[in-house]
C-alpha cells in the first residue's frame, strides 16, 4: 500500500528530472549526470519533500523544482562517494567513474551540484522563502561533506565511539532528509513550529534510515542490493554494527580487507549476527524512526501526514 | 601603481577569508579547504567584484561575503582541476590531492563549493537581489563544469577549432569574472544597463585573461609561475596557441607527452614562438581586453572605474 503511494510520488519526480535536467551540449556530460538518476531509485527524499508540502497545505507541483534539487544533491554525493569507495556497481549499473573515468565523474558530480542550486534558485516562490531554502541546502551540503570526511577518517581508526558515529550519520545522511521535508514546508509558507517539527522528523528518521542501510548492506544479497553484499565490511566502514561488535571484543577478520573472499565476508556477517550487533543496530534504527514520527504530532491530521508516517516505517522495512 | 591598489583590495579579501571560513571540526578538512586559499593568489575575481560595487555607488564592505564566495568557487575549481591534471604544484605549494590524497581533495573541493553558496546566501541584502546572485553563481558553476568537460574532451582531439576554444574559455574562465563584477553591481542595486555593461566587461576581459594565461604557461619560468613551465603542452591542452600552430602545420612533438624532457618542451615553445602562434594569441588577448574596457563607457567616471580599467590591463600584463 505505502509502496504504491511512494511509487506514485517517485513517478512525479522521475518525470520532472528530464524536464529540469535535459541532455544539452556537452551531451556526454549530461548523460553522465543522468546515468544514476535515470536508473530510478526510490526517490525517498524528494517524495518526502512533496509530502511535507502537502501536509502543511501547500501544492506539491509548486515545490517540484526543490524536490528535483534534493534528488540531484543526493545523486551528486553518490557519484563522488563511488569514486572514493572505488565502487564498481550502483543500483545494478556500472558506476559513473567506471564508465566515464574518474576525471569525468568528478566534473559530472560537480555539475549536478550546481544544477541543484540552479534549479532551486529558479523556483517560483517568495524570494525570502527561496533564500531560506538556498541557505538551508548549502549548509546541508557542507554538513554532508563533513560527514563524508568523518566517515573516511573513521576507516583508519579502531576506537570510533557510538556518539561519533551518530554525529557522522546525522551530517552525512540525516540532514538531507531533514532539509527535504523542511524545504517542502518552508516553500509552502508553514509556520515555525511546523517547520521545526518536520526538521526533527527528517533528522530522526534519517538517522534511522542510515543505521538500517548499514544493516541492509550485510543482510541483502547482491542481486537485490544492486551492489556487493558486505561492501561496507571490506571498505572498513565503522558502522554502528561494527562499533558495537568491536566494543564486545568480536574479531572481524574481513574488516578493511579489500581482497576478502566471499566466505570471509560470510564469516564476518555471521559473527556480527551472533554478537547481537545487527539486532542492536536494528533496535536503534526503530527507536530513531519512532522518535521522528512522534515529532509530527503538532501537524494537523491529513492524508499526507499519514503517508509521511508510512514513509518513515518504510525506511526501516524496505528490502534494499 | 595599479598593483599596489590591487594589493589593498586583495588584503581585504585575505582578511575576510578566515572570518567566513574558520577552521572548525573536522579541522583537517577545513585545513585542506584553506590550503590554497591561504597561499595567497592575486584575488582578481573578488577584487573586481568589490570594485564593481564601488563603481556603481555601492559599499564594498556590504558585498564582501559575495567576494569571498567567488574566491571560494575559484579555489574549488583549482582543487578539482589539479586532481584531473595530476598536478603536483600550485602557487608554489603541494597540491591538495598530493598532500591529503584524492578522496580528501574531492571532498575538500565539494565543501568549498557549498561554503561559497552558504556564505553568499547569508549575505545581508534584499532577498530579490540575493536570489538573482545565487541564480547567477549556480548557473556559472554549471558553465565552469561544461567548460572543464570541453577542455578535457579537446585533449583527445586533433581538430579543435578556434570557435570551440572560445566557447570553452568563455565557460571555463570568463563567466566567473563576469559573474563577479555583475554580482557586485546587482547586490549594490545598479540598473539593468549598468549590470549588463559590467557583465560584458567581465566576460571579454575574462577571455583575454585566459588566453594570456595560456601564454604565461609557455613563457614564464617555474620559479615565478609556481608550477612547471609548459605544463599545458605535456597535458596536451588545446590552447589558442596550439590550435593556431596546428592549423599552420607546425609539429609539436611534446604535445600530450607526459614524459617529455625539458629540452623537448623548450623545442615546442620555440616552435610556437617561431610560427607566430604566441604573438597571435597575445594580440587576441589584447583585443578582448580592449573590448571589455569599451563596455564600461556607460558607467559614470569614478576612481573605481579607473581601477577596473587598470585591472583589465593588468590581466594581460602580469608576469604570472
Amino acid at each position: 500500500m505505502i509502496e504504491e503511494i511512494l511509487q506514485q510520488k517517485a513517478k512525479l519526480v522521475d518525470e520532472a528530472i528530464p524536464k529540469f535536467l535535459p541532455i544539452t551540449p556537452p551531451d556526454e556530460m549530461y548523460k553522465a549526470m543522468r546515468h544514476l538518476l535515470d536508473a530510478g531509485g526510490k526517490r525517498l527524499r524528494p517524495s518526502a519533500l512533496l509530502l511535507a508540502a502537502e501536509a502543511v497545505g501547500g501544492k506539491p507541483e509548486n515545490v517540484l523544482p526543490a524536490a528535483v534539487a534534493v534528488e540531484l544533491v543526493h545523486n551528486f554525493t553518490l557519484i563522488h562517494d563511488d569514486i572514493m569507495d572505488e565502487a564498481d556497481l550502483r543500483r545494478g549499473l556500472t558506476t559513473v567513474h567506471k564508465k566515464w573515468g574518474v576525471s569525468s565523474a568528478i566534473v559530472a558530480g560537480d555539475a549536478l551540484y550546481s544544477k541543484a542550486f540552479e534549479i532551486l534558485s529558479c523556483t517560483k516562490s517568495e524570494p525570502q522563502m527561496l533564500v531560506e531554502s538556498l541557505e538551508l541546502l548549502s549548509k546541508t551540503c557542507t554538513d554532508i561533506c563533513e560527514g563524508q570526511w568523518m566517515d573516511m577518517n573513521f576507516e583508519t581508526r579502531k576506537d570510533v565511539k557510538e556518539e561519533e558515529y551518530m554525529r557522522m550519520v546525522e551530517k552525512k545522511t540525516a540532514v538531507l532528509f531533514a532539509t527535504a521535508v523542511k524545504m517542502g514546508a518552508v516553500l509552502s509558507g508553514a509556520n515555525r513550529e511546523i517547520v521545526r517539527a518536520l526538521w526533527d522528523f527528517g533528522r530522526h528518521t534519517g538517522v534511522g534510515f542510515q543505521i538500517y542501510d548499514d544493516v541492509i548492506d550485510l543482510i541483502t544479497p547482491e542481486e537485490i542490493l544492486g551492489k556487493a553484499q558486505g561492501g561496507d565490511i571490506i571498505e572498513g566502514k565503522r558502522t554502528l554494527i561494527v562499533i558495537h561488535a568491536l566494543s564486545k571484543g568480536v574479531t572481524i577478520d574481513a574488516l578493511g580487507k579489500s581482497n576478502a573472499t566471499r566466505s570471509e565476508i560470510s564469516a564476518a556477517i555471521t559473527a556480527l549476527r551472533e554478537s547481537g550487533s545487527i539486532d542492536y543496530a536494528m533496535n536503534k534504527a526503530v527507536g530513531f524512526v519512532e522518535e521522528g514520527k512522534a515529532a509530527l504530532k503538532v501537524l494537523p491530521d491529513s492524508e499526507a501526514k499519514k503517508i509521511l508516517i508510512g514513509l518513515a516505517d518504510y525506511m526501516i522495512e524496505r528490502k534494499y
